[in-house]
């Protein structure tokens, strides 16, 4: 049941993160919280589609909203960031892999061609 | 141009991640390459869903398929997967900042207990 949840979690994080507005949103408050009119000024799009884009973000749980008065303040939430980061943990070993390969090769290269550098001075 | 078309790939990735058969087929490729009927095999839905799941995974970039008579034969293709972590690395620092304060206030708690105990066994 917990994995369930978690994994229904996980489902709407990266659905959330599927959009380029709605991550560069979420880069905006990076910087610090901000009010929907304040998120939305740098974007060529209506305010409502905006909101709608925070609503999602706010839906996955990587956005906070307080609202006062008519003020609705959002901030970051990085908890479920975490937890995909976390799930991609198991992945990195792959790139890790292929990039050690990859020191082995270019080392040998370079070996190689210094040894054919020595030979040539001594010519 | 360059940073839309990195952008649009992210959409595909995270929009491929953001379903738990399509993350547990991706599970099973990292521990060996599969063909369709292999990948199938444990999901209790129909070969033509799976079938679904692995193109998605393909366009995202994240499966390669190769095909020898019949068999379509699968694996993992980890770069997109370090593309999407390398977006997340900006948001790490979130985290870390803030386990670094807990740790500073277990710390601080921990202290405080330390001293209480002291000073009762003076007592």
């Amino acid at each position: 049941m917990v994995e369930h949840a978690k994994s229904a979690g996980l489902d709407r994080v990266f659905s959330a993160l599927a959009d380029p507005t709605r991550r560069a949103i979420l880069r905006a408050l990076t910087r610090h919280p901000a009010t929907i009119n304040e998120i939305a000024r740098p974007f060529p799009v209506s305010l409502n589609a905006i909101s709608k884009h925070v609503m999602v973000l706010e839906r996955a749980g990587l956005l906070l909203r307080e609202i006062k008065g008519r003020e609705h303040h959002c901030r970051i939430e990085p908890e479920p960031l975490r937890q995909a980061d976390a799930w991609m943990e198991h992945y990195r070993r792959f790139w890790e892999v292929r990039l050690d390969a990859l020191a082995v090769y270019v080392d040998k290269k370079f070996k190689t061609a210094k040894k054919g550098a020595a030979h040539g001075s001594l010519r």
